[in-house]
């Protein structure tokens, strides 16, 4: 029997869980069994390393990491896996998340990120389904459905603005 | 009978060609199939909207983007489909391609990208294996014999570097 | 019958609007018709195409498009019309709106997006007046006079700021 | 009896010929009438001021100035006059055009420059037609045209792209 | 009979007024006679440049000039003038100041602009009073005895930070 | 009897000559006397603040301080005199002398440097003169009459560029 | 018989002290022997220079500098000793500290500077610990004990997340 | 009997040696005993951890590591150690090496790494040396000599640039 689609999401630090709630919120939204947790690639890298050499074995499908400043977490997992990972650039306090952008994205031939934008836990979440559907259609039926649901929503405030006065 | 594997590559400028063969070589590496375009979201508009809605149906599994400067096409293309969009920011003669990165990686809640460094093709080229291996369980086991060979071409100039003489 | 001077103003997100709306302003202290609009170029990609597409039938003579982040919605508008289209980067919670702005400004050669600085609301909507002026020789007078209005506000608090005591 | 249109195209420098040249290209394969000057906003202030102040009774529709580094010609020349005015950022051997861009479009609330992206002198010359077509249909007709022909040759490199063997 | 030095202080907008105004406190604070102005060099193109020209005539030995975004004021004032211009680039909304520093530092060359630090204001003025001191000495022992108190400034703040507890 | 104006030109490597050679030939073109030094703040601070202490003493009016990466020679020399001094960014390997430039221009309050562009030789020398001009008025008419030659060497090239087909 | 080991705090203002503090708090930690001075670069030149001229004198191993904007103190120390200088670049009001880290950390070759990230004054001691740790044999079982507690408050925090309902 | 001071220096790849033999050469320079190899973080991470945590038994004092674009090796092997750990960021094709600096500097709290300048690689073999110098005292009096040599280097050029023509 197969087992069903699932998700690690990984964050360096407690700090950066107001973003990454989002990236969980998501995942629920789409009845996809996920894990949390805070493993810090410098603090406590051999349960990084562990983590992610024991990944697939987990029954993980995909690896989502959240890091802010010198964000190496999502490229360190990375390293220990060919699971697909993507990487959440954390805005902090310095340099606007730039510094972890860099950090996520510039990774070395051989070793691939899937990096979102600056925050975008939502993002990472969607992409995580949308890579889940290769594999599991009804998820991709859902991804169609949230895009139409989306576009309701731009379209009902395109109505709304037009008839109201500037 | 189920499909095998298959990779969209899209450039918005024949152009890109050089950067992106190193995309094709990879997917060619692990046998994926894969279908080539140069088509602009700018110039061929159309195209690339239709090419984005059609991209399922004709049995791709995933797109891979590649552009330059204000490099909208891997957006614009995962604005029409659910299938997961690897993005490429080109280097191009100005800002260092820090105009295309931002261009691919900043989208908006709703839309992901999965993006790639900078000219960083062949990265795109592996995360798209390993988005198939979720599905296609021979993928993962190439991917794994391509680290250890990856790892053994360090390991052989470590050695030959410990030996020289500086 | 000539129809008189008309401008589309589209916001790829109703959170652009209390910086829009300062476009809007303009365009009513001109008495040149408008109509806003809500379309994202990503979640409703078949809506921004069809409007852009249909424009010029529409009547209207210019498109200010404002978008943050990725900001596509100005260069995707361009791509279906050969009107001018005027592009407001958006700043938003990271990067200052940098990468909006090189998102807009940093086309490729073929489809031109007019840009504004960053949030430049009041900017997009002046220069589409005097696009606009081009053929419309009564809006030409009426910038004059702002123009001078504008130089007299400057020249007044000058005159108060040097009398004043500091 | 109408005038047609005319463009003015400014450089501050006759080295950033070779890129204006492109701007002159695109004018002429519209034919539409232009005149090239070499003014600078800091050497030959006066005639600056000069210039854009009687651009509008010399028949001029448009103005596309050019200047690298703290690139004040456009700018200098929109506080003249209330022509539409394209601003060109020159790339420069420092800062990649960065710091000419920046002084081109962030301009203060007021007095609009409509600034095109680093080097795209093609891109200014088709904004400017683009803004005549407000006033003269046949520029419209050309516009489109162009169009499908850009489209066309992007349509060949991918046909003959599918062919190729990589 | 020698007039005593004087200095002009030009501002863009009186919103810079809460920096400009220490330029002023430091000119009072060494008794250098100075004339505050609201000029904008885009919004009263003609006042800036009559300004400029008739500075050295109206007796000024320097100018100041602070402007934000765009900021082409100290430039445009010392493209009229020989008199050396100091150029305060403002911190705005957007980009952190970065925008006015390099509109105002890149000048090209022939017309310099002596820049100070973002919202250097001080530093403007201490910068004009020691241009001032290559002719009038007794500035120049002012200013050595500011820096003699500055010093003991820090002297203070050290010696009472090493008897404090941490 | 009153010496004449003398100017240091200090570079903190051999290197920057090439550079630092514009802003001799510029003094020279004024006939104002010069002395220049290879000072590095790092390698030879003691000879850096003794110069920068003496340098008054030595008849010097203004100091011309260049430097490259971490610039910080022309605020070092700036801290242990009143004389104005004048800083040059210099561009080298990487990051395109942002680090120069920020280097220099960001200085605290109490102790300013005249900061000129990146690679600004000339302009150094120029402002040099400028402010010289405050006490030597043989150098305001020059430095009129050099603007005259420049203005007319762009006339020129503005005429030739009329008659010149594209 | 051996002094023990001692540490130099430098900051170039007290306004910098809520961010040196930590590196305090981190040396109180380890019970290293710690001195922390005002001295700036710019308004006590002699002091720095003769600070940094008698540290190693003074029985200080390792100097910690602290600075902000055209951050010189680091490297205005490192040319005084050869006693190893950390520098920590501190954010201020704009540039988000970007100027200060460039301003430490491209020093010139010859003198070295150890440069920590932006206000990373916690990182500064412990670098400045585990430098000592050379000699010093108890501080690096220290620094190990504190790692572990360290991987043990992540680990604590990895534990609690993962039985919360999100 | 003590062993002898002795350096680790690490590069991610082997295109790295150019820039870091001049790491090597300094320490030779020194007669300071070191190791050279060549581990991935990403391609052989588990080398990159067995070494970094087996580095104090093996001898090492200092580790040095030198990485490009999204530099993670130096703080992937200070995760590994309390030794000390200096970075060097190396300059790749695209971004100027901002993305190995800011990659490898903006570590979290916890982990410091000491980092020199882009390409920096004599600096960090002096900073390596200089840490050795708190317990090997013959290194400092060499650095002091070598300082001293330095300085008359730069006296020498300096008194040929006097007596130079220009």
């Amino acid at each position: 029997m197969d087992k069903g689609p699932k998700v690690a999401i990984v964050m360096g630090s407690d700090s950066d869980l107001p973003i990454v709630s989002k990236t969980m919120k998501i995942l629920k939204e789409f009845n996809v069994d996920f894990e949390a947790r805070v493993i810090s690639a410098h603090r406590t890298p051999d349960r990084a390393s562990n983590f992610a050499k024991e990944a697939e074995e987990a029954g993980f499908d995909v690896i989502i990491a959240a890091a802010g400043k010198a964000a190496h977490l999502p490229g360190v997992l990375a390293a220990y896996t060919t699971l697909p990972v993507i990487g959440i650039p954390i805005k902090s306090s310095a340099l606007d998340g730039m510094d972890a952008l860099l950090s996520i994205v510039q990774m070395p031939s051989g070793i691939p990120v899937a990096t979102v934008g600056i925050d975008g836990a939502e993002n990472a979440g969607l992409l995580a389904v949308e890579m889940l559907s290769i594999k599991y259609e009804n998820l991709r039926q859902a991804l169609k459905l949230r895009r139409e649901v989306m576009a309701q929503e731009v379209i009902k405030k395109d109505e709304n603005l037009k008839v109201e006065e500037f």
